[in-house]
């Protein structure tokens, strides 16, 4: 054939076989039924918006539309949502006549993200969502912390590999405003928000940079910075690398104080609210019992994404001796993000589990989320003639619970026990034209067999009897007994 | 606000909430069990692909990129995929050298259809397939379909509800033989393929014109037709719509010779090929047991995809009387569309069921999919400095397996229980001023005051009683049993 098509997919996508294929969907059943039990209502919407609806709220400024898949459509521009908030924000503000106030609702799915393709780095990914929409209460931030708790847990996460991160973005919109940023540069705000969410991987030095003239990357791409004098920079990077012992307003304003002793919190100011806020959120999780470690304020965490207007957090699994494994999901409060439609506030605050990057780490920390699924029991195919034998085997296996397949093609025996050696099967169930002749089938069992020829080695003899160890034959009518027994043992 | 967004989504996307939102989700759940224990292994492949990889087979060459939505990322074209179907050929030929031979897999998930936007017309929808690749026996074709009706079943749909409709591309290509259309005629011979698969929709009348010269639809669109002359086009007709009793070879040369008693079948040509292998599917078939009517043949059935080429089939729900209620799902033999790749033939069968059809037509049919969730248990807000507590009663709920919320919000009790309404909450747990210096709480049943509000009307003694009767007063320790005991009567 001429003009052959390569077989490859695009970078940043991958495929996954078997139990893999289904790691999102564990998690997701897992972590919805929680949500679910905490009142919260399953909403599905689509993969595709209109590019208006989603608004640009990423990242990644130096790509095609900021970081989104995006196409052309009746002279309109539809995208790929890159994350379930911003949909909810239009389901939210389509639909408010409708909703109940608030709206608590659960969603699941892939997202997509146009990024600088990279080794591991996903452009398709899964998330799961639970978000409150039309409460300003910070007792809906808290209910929501408290719920990514349990649903990381629900996930599989045990109490002691896990940490809910908290902190607020009016904090550090109240120090912006000491260190004397103005209000409306608001790019430049941005390029220090951004700056500052890179202080995991890039550590104090690397975010200095990125606060002043710039920072040129290993590949040698320039990123350019926020243009921070010294002065201005040093206060922040001070506080974000602060650690309070006490999620306390004491604790907060100790810290803020610890920065530069002429710092005041004026009442009423932005740093006044974050700090009241914060309390709040912190005396309900105390009063429901999550300040045993599992939520910890951190002045560090500041999120990526520009829709943020007050508290944030981050769920961070913990490895031993306090070792941040990295960040599985991450959420906050976004007041203005309904407006966009509306006009008017309509206050909002969720968390967003990683699930896709959850389900990779579950892997790494050995905790086995894996189905049941065994591998299936292989009928042989002997005669070309007598399929439908062999599929009423197989029906029969079938029947009483047990995977059971038969081998389709006409290979001899040899490469059909190589084939049921490839799909890791337990049992191959043979009928040749002896067994149909006395009615019965054989059962190999190919791990036995596969053991005792691996221990006896070149001993031919203890081989061959070996072989008779590992098979059996049975009346055909005995079969699934049989088959159902060698499974156990 | 100036510059508001409209909130809406494009046209043929649609959202869905509470358990309609989840209803893909049980009929894969439900599926892909089935699938697993026929021994097919679960595949994973993103969305997004090579345009190229995908190639173009879909029927709606008017559309932009033919029916496919694509974007330019990096100087390559990328697309959402259309089918199942595409990617596991591009991942079969990319992993020929690890797969076990035959490879069964099954998938699931979201696929999109650029197609003319129009009511109830989806351009997002979910499959869950099922596809042997590497076997050209016609054994795996009829498994293929054997599994196609345990599937439908498990999804919901009883035996005589539905029929896996079979027939194969081959006869229609000994047809287009015997009638003179070129084999060479690609483009003529797909127009005839595409207009006998809208026999369904448009009936013989609107096929005939598709087949001549053309045809007008009613909103004015003329669709060019296949020019094929009346001679042609009567057999084409006859062959299509007539039905045999029994799926032997002889039914079916019997209705070969209707069409044209001139009209033979040679040896080793298509259509001798078609009535061999379709014979050999329907003995395995009929020893299997799925000849009782759930599998017929059906000379009708086409399929609209152009990459098939040899067996298709369909699932359709039937009614009363026998009547097709429509297509959830359809499938067939496509031998050459790995080969695109690999240069080589790889043949390959398989199965697509439609499940978000299959889920409407569920709720059509009456048939509840739907999940055991049940509304939440609303715990009043009555004070705003004492949400921990109503956090403490919600956890106690959940901790019995109780689905239940706090409001949020400082409304007043009214608004409160107008919200625990909307919300089609069971009960509502209140606790005033006046149970906390008690330590009890109020459980008030909504339904049953609903139910005593309305049998009593404008009695206002008797109304003033109900309510006592739909509440209770009870130690706050005895909340849980006593919201069980509530929900149990």
């Amino acid at each position: 054939m001429s003009n052959l098509t390569t077989p490859e997919k695009p970078r940043g996508f991958i495929d996954r076989i078997g139990s893999a294929a289904s790691a999102e969907e564990r998690i997701v059943r897992a972590v919805g039924a929680v949500y679910e039990k905490w009142g919260f209502e399953r909403l599905e919407t689509s993969a595709i918006e209109f590019t208006g609806a989603l608004g640009k709220f990423l990242p990644d400024t130096d790509r095609p539309n900021e970081g989104v898949f995006s196409f052309q459509d009746d002279e309109k521009w539809l995208s790929l949502r890159y994350d379930l908030t911003a949909p909810l924000a239009r389901f939210a503000a389509e639909e408010r006549q409708n909703l109940p106030k608030p709206f608590r609702r659960w969603a699941a799915g892939p997202v997509w993200r146009n990024e600088k393709p990279g080794p591991g780095r996903l452009r398709e990914f899964w998330q799961c969502d639970a978000d409150t929409v039309g409460s300003a209460s910070p007792a809906a931030d808290a209910e929501i912390i408290a719920l990514a708790c349990e649903a990381v847990e629900a996930a599989g996460v045990s109490r002691g590999n896990y940490a809910l991160k908290v902190s607020s973005r009016k904090l550090l919109e109240g120090l912006l405003e000491l260190v004397g940023v103005p209000a409306d540069a608001q790019a430049q705000r941005l390029t220090i928000l951004r700056a500052l969410d890179k202080l995991d991987r890039l550590g104090p030095q690397g975010v200095r940079a990125l606060l002043g003239e710039g920072r040129k990357d290993e590949s040698g791409d320039f990123t350019k910075g926020a243009k921070l004098s010294a002065g201005q920079i040093e206060p922040i990077l001070k506080f974000a690398t602060s650690t309070a012992e006490q999620p306390t307003p004491d604790a907060i304003l100790r810290l803020w104080n610890e920065v530069s002793p002429d710092f005041e919190v004026i009442p009423d100011s932005i740093a006044d609210t974050a700090v009241k806020e914060l309390a709040q959120i912190f005396d309900l999780l105390q009063a429901m019992g999550y300040l045993d470690g599992r939520v910890q304020l951190d002045t560090s965490i500041v999120r990526g994404l520009e829709y943020y207007t007050g508290p944030v957090f981050e769920a961070q699994l913990i490895g031993g001796g306090g070792a941040n494994l990295g960040s599985v999901g991450g959420g906050g409060r976004y007041d203005t993000l309904v407006a966009r439609f509306t006009g008017e506030s309509v206050p909002a605050t969720g968390f967003s589990i990683g699930v896709t990057r959850l389900a990779t780490a579950l892997v790494q920390m050995g905790i086995d989320q894996a189905s049941e699924q065994t591998a299936p029991v292989i009928v042989l195919a002997m005669d070309a003639a007598r399929m439908g034998d062999y599929f009423a085997i197989a029906a029969d296996l079938r029947a009483a619970g047990i995977r059971a397949e038969v081998y389709l093609g006409g290979s001899g025996m040899k490469a059909q026990l190589k084939y049921a050696d490839k799909r890791d099967a337990p049992i191959a169930v043979i009928q040749g034209g002896d067994e149909l002749a006395k009615g019965t089938v054989t059962l190999k069992d190919l791990k036995l067999g596969a053991k005792l020829a691996k221990d006896l080695g070149e001993d031919r003899e203890a081989y061959a009897k070996s072989r008779e160890q590992a098979q059996r034959e049975v009346p055909r009518a005995e079969v699934v007994a049989a088959v159902q027994q060698m499974l156990a043992r």
